[in-house]
């Protein structure tokens, strides 16, 4: 099925998103509108990003010493997606923006992740660099840094990660003192100067925008030289790589951030990923050595200002990963409904002297097509469910912001981990439609699915999902989240309920959803938590299959009043190949959870 | 755990393979000399294979037109492959070989496969070339190409894919024709001329040898000059890449056989992937066009001959695949000891004061490890045992090869798909252990990911196997197959049931056992093929998975027995690993086999 069709009854039929036009931020929106984002977005990202997607993996960044190289091809392609006017579209108007709702953001964004999501995180990482600003920065902050990435003049990065550091943001040792006695009062914010190493940054060089607005996590040390301990001791600095005057202008005085590397990788090849010496003595700006930095919010508070952007972060994550997961179920369709190879088999055996069929008639093929479709699909659809509650939270009352706003916290680490998992599989089900070919650099398939591992390691690991989602999210609020996606699940339980084609879905959701509940329960009765945590990647598994089940149903439940068969056969098929082959899985995954098991815990690490 | 080891504790404490040396061929077999043949694999593969593995991956063969260019270091491993013994280690003594059983044989090659898999497919096709040959060849065909081939003077490859028929031979297109009046009488084997285009032969082309034997599946055209549909007409042929004279000297005339091409895989890299053109008359051998062949065993048996070696070449891809699963291991499993992050989290909470710790300490990364040991080592168990069963087969009277042969058909699936599909997941898990590290070219596991890739689809894709299973193996001799190894898992069952610490585990396998046994019957109990083959694959999953969760057991029943407290304890968390964590999804596989659930098969191709 064609993506822009399936994104209209995604959008139109099951979400509804025009009743979002009942809010005052976003009167102007209608069908129409949306739909001109959506085809112009889909225009743009066939003609300036599709084609050069496998150029971009073959010519990988390289440093002369002095500048990275990329291919032409990728400058072009973020300037087109500059020029779609995408980068500001959910914005204030005030802003240049469009006031689109995020959910329909997403939905344009998807076409440039399906077609080379290498190229696309340039612009992705940019406007989550500009709305961490927009929400926590100051008026003078907003208007130099923000205003110049969402008119793509400078691009955005996240500093987080430092080699000693991954998962462990407690142990960041980027040290950020403060510069000078006039530091304090500087128009762009409080001025220190930032000395350390950053790991992990993706597009921290390179020479497709004029300027890098590094968002940087660092400690500021007490009186005795000593960084804070704990995750509470971080505060946010904006570091550009040149440093800009208080009108904004850019001057051409580098600030002290040296590249130390290029990181060479699996996949995602077309993004540079780098190692960054913050402070190292490698430029002097204003003559001496010493990043500079401006802080962003209150000193201490730098974790809060990334934690309030990490849901978003992550649900772009997790439509990345869905839409490398679409380009290869696209790819291998195609590929299934060209390719002629052996014979249907009939009650009656083959006959030998038939022509070869298209290799989409044999069951095993059609099997890996579906789950493909299911996951896939099913990834998109749940995405855009949050971007629509990031839309509702923004946009609602109090109280609808805080009970949209948890059930979004609810969602978030599915909405990461389950498209980098199961979509990485529908990648390898792509491979393995193409057979031998599929194992070659003709077809791209193996990018994508190379492409895709990333997404179960970057902007928190699966193992940290589980954490969080066992950890934290279920227990938060007193459980209010969890009872609140229970509520969500049991309106389309009765709906479904009442549906004859779908009744016996509703009630394995149904059990499924009491059998979830109940190993919650029993996975936190034991008064351990390190018990109850040593499964939690496996809750997070179980929990995203019942989600995912639960969005499946909601979603056949509206194609069941679609005129268009293709449409409408194909939801109700894939969300029968879901409950039929993928729920049962959750018990597997479930049973361990809930009495505790320990035997990963308890290993001894000797015997490994 | 040291894998010499632990092959010493399968192979002399599980396995107990030196009761070979009760039958005449192993008459000379004994703990010191298997030893000795793994230690001395061990120091090769150290020495000459481990350290260029990246390096034939990043130097992929080029074609300047010519030839074919290797880096320099495959040739070096090969020729010391050569000189280690082991291309002849299993023949007879007569042919210059050792008479080392087959089970030896694959211990000793897993260090070659673990230390560079695209290097050691040189000589492994090559043995599996001669094997062939010395099975269904003549005397004559023996004594110049076998022997040359176990002397590594020339390689050999299989030519059986074409590019319009890959899992489907029955469509192989490629023309034999006898050749000339005197052709029948070739002192060589009846004579022909071949004409056709072969895809995926891997050592295809090089010239790390003075010569290569392609051994070539085509079909013997009618008066009319049609070919024969079916199966049934394929014949097979030694097609040497130069000529040579009756008395086994090469000559410097070439064949008529040209690399059309090279292929660019995503993995595997250092082993050349070709497209051959037979019979295209760039070469023109004796004066005139056409690629000359001798034909192996009679004509329109070529098929036959080719599945005689099938179970050896599967238990071979399983082979690799293990290993590159326990290379992935190996390699998490040291970064996870040496790797400092986080704290482990305890009933307090965490003391973010306090050193971070090795990441082996986390439950979830001791989950990732033990689930790596347990499909890894697991599968190599496996495939050990198969190894004893060809043994046993080629050694045994005549009720014992006929006995032992059904268990080798029967789990010959399993040990070809399980490895390929598990230890690649071992692979994936292992980037996972080492974070964005584990994405970088900077450490060897994305390789391993990338090479393994490979496994499910070569030498018949996953789906075949589930075909051949379900379709062929379960009903095969009235399902005496089945039977058979039902006997075998229930000596286990009763073995362990008897042992305290294992008796859940015999409860769970026993219950697992009767269930296959039971969805088997649901499966083929609707009279319909066609519905029973459409899950063809789950049942695969299911299946497999009950084999391991029986090696396991077994496994554990010999550990027990262990004093080396590592081994022992190292085992049995493994095997409780496998019973607690993974055995329970047979059930969600299952299901729908048993019901004939028709949803993948019934969905339309338009509605996909």
């Amino acid at each position: 099925m064609n993506h822009l069709s399936n994104l209209q009854f995604l959008l139109f039929d099951w979400l509804q998103v025009e009743k979002l036009a009942d809010r005052a931020r976003f009167a102007d929106l209608d069908r129409a509108s949306i739909t001109a984002v959506l085809e112009n977005c889909e225009r743009i990202a066939a003609r300036e990003f599709a084609p050069h997607n496998r150029q971009v993996d073959v010519e990988e960044p390289q440093f002369d010493g002095e500048r990275v190289q990329l291919p032409a091809v990728t400058a072009q392609a973020v300037r087109a997606y500059i020029e779609s006017g995408m980068l500001a579209a959910s914005q204030d108007a005030a802003l240049g923006g469009l006031q689109l709702p995020r959910v329909a953001e997403l939905a344009g964004n998807s076409f440039f992740a399906m077609a080379s999501i290498a190229m696309f995180a340039y612009p992705m990482l940019t406007v989550g660099n500009a709305n961490l600003l927009l929400a926590h920065g100051t008026a003078k902050q907003k208007d130099v840094f923000a205003r110049a990435e969402l008119e793509g003049r400078w691009f955005g990065t996240m500093c987080l990660s430092e080699p000693q550091a991954g998962s462990s943001l407690s142990d960041v040792a980027t040290r950020a003192q403060p510069d000078g006695e006039d530091g304090e009062q500087d128009p762009l914010g409080p001025r220190y100067r930032l000395r350390g190493n950053k790991m992990w940054i993706s597009a921290g060089e390179h020479e497709l925008s004029e300027n890098i607005v590094h968002l940087v996590l660092a400690k500021v040390p007490d009186a005795q030289g000593r960084l804070p301990a704990g995750v509470k001791g971080l505060s946010l600095f904006i570091v550009p790589k040149y440093l800009v005057t208080a009108e904004g202008v850019r001057t051409s005085e580098r600030n002290d951030v040296a590249l130390a590397g290029l990181n060479h990788k699996l996949g995602y090849r077309g993004t540079t990923n780098t190692l960054l010496n913050f402070g190292e003595g490698r430029y002097r700006p204003r003559g001496s050595e010493g990043a500079i930095g401006y802080r962003v919010g209150a000193e201490g508070e730098g974790l809060k200002c990334m934690f309030h952007m990490m849901n978003e972060a992550r649900v772009g994550v997790g439509m990345g990963a869905a839409m490398l997961g679409m380009a290869g179920y696209q790819a291998s369709l195609d590929y299934a409904q060209q390719r002629r190879q052996g014979r249907p088999l009939q009650s009656g055996g083959k006959d030998v002297g038939a022509q070869q069929v298209p290799i989409i008639q044999h069951a095993d093929i059609k099997r890996m097509l579906l789950a493909q479709k299911a996951y896939c699909e099913g990834a998109l659809a749940l995405l855009l469910y949050c971007a629509q509650l990031i839309d509702r939270q923004h946009s609602g009352n109090a109280e609808e912001a805080q009970r949209v706003g948890l059930l979004l916290e609810m969602l978030t680490p599915v909405a990461k981990s389950w498209p980098s998992q199961w979509c990485l599989e529908a990648n390898s089900l792509a491979i393995q439609v193409h057979g031998g070919y599929g194992y070659t650099r003709d077809f791209p398939v193996e990018q994508h699915w190379r492409d895709n591992r990333l997404n179960m390691i970057h902007e928190g690991t699966h193992g940290i999902q589980g954490l969080d989602l066992l950890g934290r999210k279920v227990t938060m609020a007193k459980g209010q989240g969890l009872r609140l996606l229970s509520v969500e699940m049991e309106a389309t339980i009765r709906k479904a309920g009442g549906r004859g084609q779908l009744r016996e879905e509703a009630a394995d959701l149904s059990a499924a959803l009491q059998q979830l509940l109940s190993v919650t329960q029993s996975a936190w009765a034991g008064g351990r938590p390190e018990e109850t945590l040593a499964n939690a990647t496996l809750y997070l598994q179980g929990f995203g299959h019942l989600v995912l089940a639960w969005i499946w149903l909601d979603v056949a439940l509206s194609a069941l009043a679609q005129a268009d068969e293709t449409m409408r056969e194909g939801k109700l098929a894939a969300c029968r190949y879901f409950f039929r082959y993928e729920l049962p899985k959750i018990e597997a995954w479930l049973q361990p959870v809930a009495r505790r098991d320990d035997t990963c815990l308890q290993v001894h690490e000797a015997h490994l």
